[in-house]
């Protein structure tokens, strides 16, 4: 035992402190967790192949351990991929989707600049909310949750504010729009602004090409279409934002999300030594890196084309193929629709987000999750649901 | 097939799509990751066991599905333990040791407040750079590294500076102290400051009592004696610390970490409607739980006991017991030495960090790798190191 060869004082003395403890052990803890199988077809995350998980489960090493820096490495090559990009400056955060936001407006803006959002659903809100916390003045474009904007409505607004960043959504997950893009970026660097888009629900989804598309910091999650764990979030800056990022007056708000010392970490500064920022979540880019090479097996065109010819089986309208808005049966309790369907089907799909909240159902086939099996799953559960579930409750 | 059904005009449509792919499949994710397999003894990340590894690997489930919620509210119990804590408000923060520190800081401080910090090796100094960015008037105690304050030293400092909170680092990992805390607490409040304390290399390795010490803001790591991965950090706020967090007349920088939503998010401001923050990490929740019953698991004697008494062996001047400095053998190049125990050893110990480097080599033997068998491996693989390493290189 590794007790032998303590000596009495030190027993003694432990035994002293061991009268301060007063907060006994948790029974909660002594239950063994096991985690139910379930078919995640709601906006995400979606269900993690076994093969991910296993990556996940590999023994954790060292954050700055040439294993794990060439591990970093493949990451960024899978996200540049991912994103169509030759972006030097290209990561994954340590972080969720929402981290990743941060990390956009934090470095790209300082305070009393000028920033643009696209609010058509909540993350259009949520980027405004974030950069008024770090003191810029913000102004919203906004239209109803469902729509989209016109270049000439961007181009206008842009005009009108003169903002250093535009922020537009690409997925709305919310409510089950994917904004056009092409020309957006044009427009943004005529009016001397970098164009930031949330791809977290449609990468991979939907097709998406950030150079051609003129697009200077794009960022998405690990939940969603590349099937793995959430905790990760890919995130690149164009050439024209990295003049802006690594030029500024102020020092970011975080330390933690400062792209000066991530670039060093994911050398991508060309400095020779990487200096120690933080401890990346090893096991997180374990599996963000399978999530990556599996992508990668795929040409682009299945990718794409899987999402929305799955997604043509549910909606015709064009619309965001990685999650279907459905509109919510009229005279049915939603709530009730999704918890029958959890309880007897054991599959999640989901209701309204922030806007569409009452308003419509969400189902989400992401990835591995997108193919005819689940639509006709998803359907198959709807069909029992609406049989079974009280009419006239609302 | 999934490709069934899909119409000839979609097939057409990202055919033209296609031909916008310019970026091809990185060849390097060809190649299937296998983790090393390693003696974890730097200052973490520790070996993480098997059994977390597995728990880790469980499906992925919805971020506010019951179970998740549950998972949550056990992760909670189990930081309570851990802290020696009734606080009401203890979460986990989705991200690493350093966005539990952003989050402390973020949420403690208002613009204009002043902040004194200890500095006595890297991670005071971290934290002055956390409150500087956020316009906090900061002041520093600093003392030589591997030194540590006086209560008198403290209790000067505040009366002089008057600072809303206060920043001590329980185990300076980067130096091998293990700062004392009693009265500490008692001093800041009677000074009318927060007391926040860094236990991210000490917690579970070295006596800790949250509220007999008097701790406002207490916050760790998951991957020192918890063994669990990287990526997740418990921490807690005493009543007083919430009287100042939630009556703020600011808002904090980061919505990410606002407290405010990641109370309610944890269950932990008493309403009965968990509104969609962000998604957590789920998988890194699961391992962080299991990580948090093993630790229930021991009587809190035996985890600290343990540790005491394989530090013992290593150095017997009762300093940190998680991780032990020991000074660098002259003559030698530390890195050869390192480097040499890496290759022919499969064993990470480390060198120094931040004003300790060139000055130690550091033994970090954490959870359940502190054991004697631990000691005489690591013992074993210096004494071969030096007697294979070049001698007079420096």
């Amino acid at each position: 035992s590794s007790y032998r060869g303590t000596d009495a004082s030190l027993v003694l003395q432990h035994a002293r402190s061991m009268s301060s403890v007063s907060v006994p052990p948790p029974k909660c803890l002594q239950k063994t967790f096991v985690a139910p199988r379930r078919h995640m077809f709601g906006p995400g995350p979606s269900n993690v192949p076994p093969r991910i998980l296993a990556a996940g489960a590999e023994p954790v090493i060292g954050h700055m351990h040439p294993e794990m820096l060439e591990i970093m490495s493949d990451i960024k090559s899978g996200i540049q991929y991912a994103f169509q990009t030759e972006n030097n400056m290209t990561i994954a955060v340590s972080g969720t989707g929402h981290t990743a936001m941060e990390c956009a407006i934090f470095n790209a803006v300082e305070p009393g600049e000028g920033v643009l959002t696209a609010v058509n659903g909540i993350w259009g809100e949520r980027a405004a909310e974030m950069a008024e916390r770090i003191g810029a003045k913000v102004n919203s474009i906004v239209t109803t949750a469902g729509g989209y904007f016109t270049s000439e409505e961007i181009d206008q607004a842009l005009a009108k504010h003169k903002p250093v960043l535009f922020f537009l959504t690409h997925g709305e997950s919310s409510t089950g729009v994917v904004h056009p893009l092409d020309g957006i970026g044009d427009i943004c660097h005529k009016h001397n602004c970098l164009f930031l888009v949330d791809c977290v629900a449609s990468m991979g989804g939907a097709p998406l090409y950030m150079d051609k598309q003129g697009i200077d910091i794009l960022y998405s999650g690990s939940q969603k279409v590349l099937n793995a764990p959430p905790g990760t979030a890919p995130i690149s800056f164009s050439e024209r934002a990295c003049q802006k990022v690594f030029n500024r007056k102020t020092k970011p708000v975080s330390f933690f999300l400062d792209m000066t010392w991530l670039a060093n970490y994911w050398g991508c500064d060309g400095k020779p030594a990487r200096i120690y920022h933080h401890t990346a979540p090893v096991s997180a880019f374990y599996a963000l890196r399978e999530s990556l090479a599996i992508l990668a097996e795929q040409v682009t065109l299945v990718w794409f084309l899987n999402h929305d010819a799955i997604h043509t089986l549910l909606d015709r309208n064009a619309r965001l193929p990685t999650v279907t808005t459905i509109v919510a049966p009229p005279g049915y309790d939603w709530k009730e629709i999704t918890s029958y369907i959890m309880k007897n089907h054991n599959l999640e799909i989901s209701g309204g987000l922030g806007p569409s909240v009452g308003q419509v159902l969400r189902v989400g086939l992401m990835g591995g999750n997108s193919s005819k099996a689940s639509v006709d799953m998803v359907l198959e559960a709807l069909r029992d649901a609406l049989r079974y579930c009280h009419k006239s409750k609302v």
